[in-house]
């Protein structure tokens, strides 16, 4: 299904070098200023070509607010947004008409669908993503009048890793550089271990670290849609994603229980608090006031400019040789992509929560 | 909510020291064979008390059809099965009433609800899980016909961790040892570290791999139900799971993509494969014939049979010390609580995809 | 599917002659006071020998609160209800096995499932309303709370018609008398038909008048879940309904326009209200505070006491003669399944509304 | 919620005097030949200045295709429409911005969401329904491919009415007179009567009927979404719609059981089918091979040319004169949503029952 969310929900729609894509922003409470320009600088952060770390593709990814607001608000109405496909050259793609790319999905929508538009991998592209970016940004001006605020960043590429902790580090860096990083010296290593690929005609992976700032403890519905889980969900379902953990993930598991375990306190204002946030921010499923924050991790670009073995559709060996403008590394344009998903699944988390009490 | 699926979809009710805990199945087709027996060997397997590695509370977990069924087959109508709860000691729990026990959901549930069961944890208990078990029973039986199955074990217990990939192990031998892993020499290793915990009272986490084999290509359903990001879903909503990796993971991360890229090639029969599997099963969300493999990370039990520091529910600081029965490690019940996941999974992404064709 | 309810969501099981009927309440908030003799009131208005005027089957339908509750209160997980069968003399059905019977889901469900539980009809039985009306009482409780109150009366058996608005009855007559007509004199022919159709071994349909009072405006999720529209879903879903309308009705279809409008004005204690009410206190879908009003038809129950044609599972022509215990007219004990499906829809429509603003 | 379907679900937005109106029809099958032309020429059914019996209001509305199809097939992936509102006189609605029209939705919108874009009725409006046509025509063709036809026309205008049967009419003719009634003589007398409300100033309502033929066994799913239940839903969402009845409806509540109740026997072909069609095609909610058929009841207009008394969102009491271009009776016109919202259900259950067996 192309849908995501119960209350806050989204449907995206469109192929990468169809007419546009777009998404339907359904249940956004009525009352929420909405600029364009807040929606476009989202987009912009995703943007093809917007450094020489990312494919040259050339998107100006506009996008046009089609329905749903009114005098500069949100009616409540379904809210349309729309980018229009600006770079389709279709004329690229007819290599890998009846070709099954290697770790693409050209041969799971065929044999799923019985037919697919090979267009730039058509539906699958990545592309699609855009449209979350777009709908992220109006859940993220809900979650602001809550208070709440997401951010992200890439914390590895390949083998360089930023091992620092989210709190120990400066966020409000993250955009001082193109890999999106908010260490300089990391951010440094990384971009030359992107150009390192780019040179060898080849790709590489990462992770991106989030975290989620003035959630209001009691987020989450248990016991399927705890609050970690529909996250999952979110972030396993952009392109690329490997695996997700959240707080203190795999390491955790190492950890014994007594050390594990978060303390609760009373902080002076009189909130209640935890000592350490092994939690990552949710108990039983349930958001517990404190950072939420979790690691996402990508997959190196499927798509090389190199020569590769393969079959077509007839179940023939052919070799194939990637062509086209592509990233050698996904993971600074898939930032606001991890941003957007996180914002969405806490705007209707808040949304929901609502009818937990009588 | 308590409901998972969309066309084979569960919902499961019941607190630890109620009356008791059960599962509706719904849209279960017609035409399954189903016996008791196979759902009760699934119980057997999560029950408490099956060895001295687990919580010595006595459970029978006896499961009771009742309804779905007609002469040895599902008839297509809401399939309710019931597990009543025996060792209900309440008393058991009076003291932990007004308390907020450390990393458990007693803070949060009384945040979100305003007021809760605590007897045993009430709904948050890991109890809930053997509904899921239940289930997934049913949901093997569907699986069974189309020639899938799903099998768990356990891949690490704290620092102690199987490396082999579960291609080369012998998975037969799972339920040869109490910790359910199958390989003789790391499963003694992890008995004696689970042993080592207990001693202690402190508790230990690790690693359960599962995998799907006989899983036909066309599974899951994009963009956002993706056959990986369902199943994250799913398995993310276990009690105490921490993260979520399928195919290559966080660790594919750090390779090239032109090492991490899976060939395709048409073997003998004629059948679409793969020369590698880091993709897992899965390519752009759907199943592409290939195994479909994944590790969910465990943090240990949060119940301690030590002193700890925390607060209770008017914010004053309290002492708490651990009693009743529990587990010091909860990975070997939790083998068939992932497979269930699975099954259940699995199970609704078959019947789902019979839509995706004229 | 047998779920029903977006936030405030039911799902029912059980088969008329198996273990029992039962029903989960999925979302109801925490702090609702729940007495299960509130349940138990509701289910004995609907219970079958509760007067001569219905089957004389037996069942106590006592029910058992299984989970959701403590100390007397809602807590926010889900709600169990069972109903044990008491009275399942399965001996009584065999002649029907292979039977379709006029008018009954005997074919329909034959053709679906490929199977059925033949047993007083199964899944297909009216018995599997009991579970509805059980939850019903509960969402009564919620609507309580905020001061909306449910009633239905039967305003037509066969052609004898209560023609009187429901404005001007006395609705606590309902309960008065069997038929549970409000007006006496009307009930009391109503009475009389029923009588008729028992002595001719034959049955008798009917209309039913439900009303909603303080509802508050705002209830309705346009475009598609308009108040309406899933109410008219609620109590199509009821068996043997064949029609609803609400408001006006096919009636009012034959005024003019001036007449049919509703005219706005502001009352002393300057509450915006209409001055006839052709809406059916709904406007564009949504609820405009207005009494809420509609009428429920029921055709003549189907199982007779008479020879009737029909043919067999093979496709051959049979005799029968329906046996056993049944109604002659389901309205009377059909009226708490309209109030029950009523206030499920509108607890349901509450919590909704919650989303809608900022 | 403005999405409608489970399997084959559309998502439909924009606003009477904003940029445009669509839908997006998520899981419509792949191999669906699909022409933009039968999607124009349904919307050309529905579009305002047909004839002069409908609203001069001067729509071209032109369907876009923004997704899901390539080389004349869908593909499986979400299909965008988009029609342009190409008529916005925003100008003329300025005299309604602040004043709570009778009987339609100004007042409840604003109770609801606190704010609403008053132009043309806004998300309100009749307007929404081109989008539900264009999705309609989809889902026509996916039933075109399983032999079911969907038709309705108009069989009453106000006290107009035609009280022949479907069967013994002659359909083909529908589309012969602009009132899209099949019966000359009572077309002309319901032309006649739409006259006479446009002379008077005023508006009338009326019924339509609609029949679906070639509906296969077994399409309806129990218990909740039982097919009249969903049907009635459907239909129930339309704008002015107050009722709707299928098989013998309210009338047939006067029938005895012995008349209403349908004898199966087995045609020449071997086929199951009924004597009579009291049951309108559906027993037990499941569809028995029968014709599905029914009637809708439509309330006259709320938009009157005359003066009426009202008040403003300051709850004032005002005087208000209806302007612009306005339907008398919006019957003929909502005959191609009647069936569009037919098609949708059948597509979508036709889907649903593909799950039922093993």
């Amino acid at each position: 299904m192309n849908s995501f969310g119960t209350l806050f929900r989204i449907t995206t729609f469109g192929e990468s070098h169809g007419v546009g894509i777009g998404v339907i922003i359904d249940g956004c409470p009525a009352g929420v200023p909405l600029e364009v320009a807040e929606i476009q600088a989202a987009l912009d952060r995703r943007r093809p070509g917007q450094s020489d770390l990312t494919t040259p593709r050339k998107e100006a990814d506009t996008v046009l607010v089609q329905s749903g607001t009114f005098e500069g608000y949100t009616t409540g109405t379904p809210i349309s947004l729309f980018i229009a496909n600006a770079d389709q050259r279709s004329g690229d793609y007819s290599h890998i008409a009846h070709a099954y790319r290697p770790s693409h999905a050209d041969y799971t929508y065929d044999v799923k669908y019985g037919r697919r538009d090979y267009r730039g991998g058509g539906r699958s592209s990545a592309r699609e993503t855009a449209a979350r970016v777009a709908a992220g940004a109006v859940a993220a001006r809900v979650l602001a009048h809550f208070g709440v605020e997401v951010k992200a960043y890439v914390s590895a590429v390949g083998e360089v890793e930023l091992v620092e902790s989210y709190e120990n580090l400066d966020l409000s860096l993250i955009e001082s550089n193109a890999v999106r990083c908010p260490e300089p010296t990391a951010a440094a290593l990384m971009e030359e271990r992107i150009r390192a690929a780019q040179a060898a005609h080849d790709t590489v992976g990462g992770v991106i670290t989030g975290v989620a700032t003035g959630v209001p403890p009691g987020l989450g519905e248990p016991v399927f849609d705890k609050l970690p889980a529909v996250l999952g969900h979110a972030l396993l379902s952009i392109n690329a994603v490997k695996g997700f953990e959240f707080g203190s993930g795999f390491e955790g598991t190492k950890l014994p229980g007594s050390e594990h375990n978060d303390e609760f306190y009373t902080d002076e204002a009189g909130r209640v608090r935890t000592r350490t946030n092994h939690s990552g921010g949710s108990q039983g499923g349930i958001s517990n006031g404190q950072d939420v924050y979790f690691r996402v991790a990508f997959k190196p670009v499927a798509t090389l400019l190199q020569r590769q073995n393969t079959i077509n559709d007839q179940g023939e060996s052919i070799e194939l040789v990637g062509r086209g403008r592509h990233d050698a590394c996904v993971l600074p344009r898939a930032v606001p992509i991890v941003e957007a998903m996180t914002q969405l699944v806490l705007a209707d988390l808040l949304l929901r929560a609502r009818a937990n009490k009588l």
